[in-house]
């Protein structure tokens, strides 16, 4: 077809006005967990409304009670509709002393191996892949002066940092925003030769905790063993979340947690997928999970629980003696098929409070929730864009699980009534959440040109 | 005696100047853990040698591997020799925001009852005791010339930090430093109306610890009970050190633990103390030790373990679905009569290392440790300096078990062969090592003449 060639054309001769753009971007630091960084991240929704108009879209920045959404729409060319979701927020980049270079002034590098990275917070999560979608639009305007299908974006300043805002805006702007079909970029290729498509997506319910002691920091020698010492407490909460086989302890966690089926056993199986190399990337070697499990399973299909930060007392340099009057810990869990998260949250609760002794207290925060979501992969539409990513991977491209959980996806089925096609062109190696996240030049420009071929595939 | 009379008269007199005395040492920011404060260790080690010159003392501040030790000889008495131990050192002031004043800007206050105290970090530990000893010398110095004994001061730098360098010194400066008695005032009085003589000092082991697992940190969403943990590898080594009756699990860790002796049993039954008083001045009401034995035998008999910091992942606002490649706590160890601290230590790191998975590493920091000890209360010396306390405060002074541990006097009993006569006048509600320490203007003023007492009582 000749308008997609021309604009596959126009993408690679346009790739380095569209990684300046991507640049520019980076710079911002939006982290949107950290409210000293509210207005950054107020700048990057400005940054896109203006961008996206630049291309033709009606786009403002909507104000919620936390950090902006921006909303755009192309509805030009008419016919099949499109919602493209992605998030401008990024993590925070502590520990700052283990990045090589500034998060914040992202540049391009060669690895020994030759392959061009672009380095930076948000460069894979999710700006990179966010972008990446938006120069695939900005090549079809310049090349045929419109979209091959009616497109709307929708991005979004707190995915991370609990989301609480999106599902109330969804509602609310249900019918401005519906469309035939979501598409989200914030999920990785199988591998880097591999295009994936991913149709089975874990929930997450995110639970912070703080036990409250005596009324003040208190001397272990006058107090110890007398005192309640909310370390200790802490301490034997998260230990007992575990049995001896790793699995966790709270009463029905695993309700509505089927086996496998062996039609996707046998599926997976075909991946070729090596637990000693899917540890050995990051310095490990032995599962930590299910005794009985291997890894695969363990982070597409079956739910999770992590201490994600835990502290109390003095951890500074050198040693204080002291009982502290408070202790905290983040825990989330991942979850699958048909795990409540509300049923999981008050088992947790439960499970917090009854080691909480009756002269402590336990003060609860809650950080989102979200169900497990599977899709259709016999629709059409996912036949057509697993075809677009074929043919321009020159690879068949897989349907697959995945760990990470991404609560939008949830809320566009549930709020909006649609399915929606996860297509991403992050790695396993990209660190996300990490210090020195990266994002392969490869991704960035050959995501462009997948989402060119996709946008077109969905306009048949 | 007539000029005991006219010391304990000057010293009425004198009491403001001994006041802005004691607010010039606590001005400075000897806080010894903190490498960034090393200058005002020195700074402070510098000043008392001006000081205790200033009186009459032959005073140098010998430099150490660390911080300097002052030393300070005035033994124109002749006669019965003692040696006087203090630390001007202190803890770390974190966190800052709980202070109501500044903790390096002594002030004194007027509490809602009347009573009058100073506040600011050292000024119960150890500043404010070991001015108290100093003031009475100088008050003995300016009415009659001379002390009525012959009395060396020494001075440490590091006892908040680990105090590692002072045995070295002891060994190395034993002929210079040995004397007929220690003195040592860091400890408190009974209650606010009843002086203490401290006869059975608890012991210390301190240990730091570091789990290291993947070599970055991870999402939790792509790795989650695939990947090794931290977090859960800290808490189930701390939870583990506890069974379900508050003993310690660590095999061997009761070696030498006697059950109290009825005769001790029956003096401590005669003190009154009450655990619902004990605890609920702090805020509290259970002891959380060991079940079936009392608080007051908790703290001053029964060996402890206490978790006096710990931390690993994000543990800053909002939240981070990270799992941490590090994690690592600060474990202390309070013990009695004949446990060993090296054995204790050994256990203790058995313990851990039986939980570190193959994957994973573990670091070990050793933070000093000390044997406790019991001096003979019917030594005439010990009835001398009661019966000077008892003088002061118009009740008899008891002799008493204390919590704390002071590894120097296990050093003096071991390195110069001298049993110690431990007398402070810190009160239980001082907030030593917590934010608001203060020290009683009552404790200052008394003590003061608490020691001027007994030195005259020692030379008879």
């Amino acid at each position: 077809m000749a308008g997609l060639d021309q604009v596959l054309a126009r993408i690679d001769a346009d790739i380095e006005a569209s990684l300046e753009r991507l640049f520019a971007v980076l710079r911002i630091k939006s982290i949107s967990t950290d409210p000293a960084f509210a207005k950054d991240c107020q700048a990057n929704a400005d940054w896109h409304v203006a961008d996206l108009k630049s291309i033709g879209f009606e786009a403002s920045a909507r104000p919620t009670p936390g950090h902006p959404i921006v909303v755009a729409h192309d509805r030009s060319a008419g016919g099949p509709s499109a919602l493209f979701y992605g998030h401008y927020d990024v993590q925070p980049v502590d520990p700052l002393e283990l990045w090589d270079r500034d998060p914040f002034e992202p540049t391009i590098q060669t690895m020994p191996d030759g392959t061009k990275i672009i380095t930076g917070r948000g460069s894979a999560d999710d700006k990179g892949q966010l972008m990446a979608f938006v120069e695939a639009c900005r090549a079809w305007k310049a090349v045929t002066g419109k979209l091959p299908i009616s497109v709307s974006v929708l991005l979004e300043g707190e995915e991370e940092s609990g989301g609480v805002n999106l599902p109330g805006f969804l509602d609310a702007n249900a019918d401005e925003l519906r469309a035939d079909i979501g598409l989200i970029c914030d999920t990785n290729m199988w591998d880097p030769k591999t295009p994936a498509i991913v149709t089975m997506l874990r929930g997450l319910c995110g639970e912070e905790f703080t036990i409250h002691a005596a009324d003040r920091d208190l001397h272990s020698g006058f107090y110890g063993m007398a005192a309640a010492n909310p370390n200790r407490i802490v301490a034997k909460i998260l230990a007992d979340l575990y049995d001896a086989d790793g699995r966790v302890t709270l009463p029905g966690f695993y309700n509505g947690v089927p086996d496998l089926p062996d039609s996707l056993r046998k599926q997976w199986d075909t991946l070729g997928f090596s637990t000693e190399a899917f540890l050995g990337m990051i310095g490990l070697s032995i599962p930590a999970g299910e005794k009985g499990r291997d890894a695969l399973e363990m982070v597409w299909s079956r739910p999770t629980c992590e201490i994600n930060g835990m502290g109390g007392g003095y951890q500074g340099a050198g040693f204080k003696t002291v009982i502290p009057s408070v202790a905290s810990a983040k825990v989330s869990f991942r979850l699958v098929f048909d795990q409540d998260p509300h049923a999981i949250r008050k088992a947790f609760r439960e499970h917090v409070r009854a080691r909480v002794p009756a002269d402590c207290r336990v003060e609860f925060l809650e950080h989102g929730s979200g169900q497990a979501i599977r899709f259709p992969n016999d629709d059409p539409a996912f036949g057509k864009a697993r075809q677009a990513l074929s043919d321009e991977w020159g690879k068949p491209a897989v349907f697959i699980g995945s760990g990470g959980s991404i609560p939008v996806t949830h809320q566009l089925k549930k709020s909006l009534g649609m399915d929606v096609i996860l297509a991403g062109f992050g790695l396993e190696d990209d660190r996300i959440h990490s210090p020195n996240e990266k994002y392969n030049l490869e991704s960035f420009h050959k995501g462009i040109r997948s989402w060119a071929r996709i946008l077109e595939a969905l306009s048949r």
